[in-house]
């Protein structure tokens, strides 16, 4: 199952290219992912409540065309692989219908002192019945 | 006594009309506000380690002219208050000797738990000197 | 007339403290004043394309509250002055009753090159009668 | 060759977990970036006067120790590739000799309406005699 997120472009994210500065789109990929946390039934915030952190571990993202400021787009996140130890999202940006980028961010989920642990059970199981 | 930062301006930090974000310019006062302390020695991350922070509770700038890409600034920054409980920084961001900015920053030293808290002597007394 | 946008706080706003870094505010401003013109007709965009820039030449905020990631923010922004030359607009942030933050932004029009200018009439109209 | 920059972490660029936002090291790559143009004999900025802009359109990161706030940061660029058409750099990030990421961005050269062109012989061979 794919999430769906509506982002509007705000205008500190563009740069002097008249575009949206590259970067930010991991920015846009971070809401997509706490949205489909949100869809599975729990926030990314209750699971950091929890001990369970999950920092970014690679990220990668492919530019098709610009974003530019005010637009409206959606971007689709999908959990690609999930492991007891690794997750890897996949992101897809559009505006109306035109695809714009495309990436993916890996993730371990760590205790706040950043040793690798496990997703809770409870957890795992949202977000597998999500996909 | 001013300490003296210099700046080189990102890509990132401009916006589509060709000039720095004017939110950037309080990252800029920030860098001030870092070097000063440094100046005075000590770094703001030792104070944090001490566990005093130092929260932004008002800040404020005048915009006189823009910055663009690649622009050298300089940032004075000076301590212009300070007492048990508030301390008050005020900033100037020149680009080869014109103004482009002025500003200050309030901040409340508290714990980490958000309870207002002294300055540690040592500190306030290296602080002192430096103004 | 006071418009009112939901703003939901980016895990990438927030700092090593736990609390949205405080220049962030600005960004929310932003988005604010965005929908302040939005429910006034038109958007900022499509007087950018009519050749009128709003360049921030003062802005500030007042933090009394911290934010933190995922907060649902409410922001109510008010034009508090319009002129020929200069607007004004004030902005409220709030948590589920409970203000945060308030501040400020003041605006210049200006032409692409830089020049003060007037806001076009029909856009000047709008904005007076949402006030 | 590879070009050497050094990078102090801002407060602004880290987040609750107390690490650098992993969006952040693509600003340090632009520095190195930059830095990379600035030691072959100009700017970008001089390239952008001569209406060629280099979009990045395509990104990469892999994360494998977090950065702290104030951290001093050394950033290693190297141009991977040159074509008429793409350039590839690639990018280490270090704290005191330990490895914390590394990453790559790929650049197609386009006039400011996003026509891919050449980049100008001259600044290629600076370019290629820098390699």
């Amino acid at each position: 199952m794919k999430s769906r997120s509506i982002i509007r472009v705000r205008y500190a994210e563009t740069d002097r290219m008249g575009f949206v500065y590259h970067s930010n789109f991991f920015l846009y990929f971070e809401i997509g992912r706490a949205d489909y946390f949100r869809e599975a039934g729990f926030t990314y915030r209750q699971l950091e409540e929890e001990q369970v952190y999950m920092p970014v571990t690679e990220c990668s993202c492919r530019f098709l065309r610009p974003a530019f400021y005010d637009d409206e787009l959606e971007v689709f996140t999908e959990l690609e692989m999930i492991s007891r130890l690794k997750l890897k999202f996949s992101y897809e940006v559009f505006r109306s219908g035109t695809r714009l980028a495309e990436g993916f961010t890996v993730h371990v989920p760590t205790t706040p002192g950043g040793k690798p642990c496990r997703i809770p059970a409870r957890y795992l199981e949202r977000i597998s019945n999500q996909r």
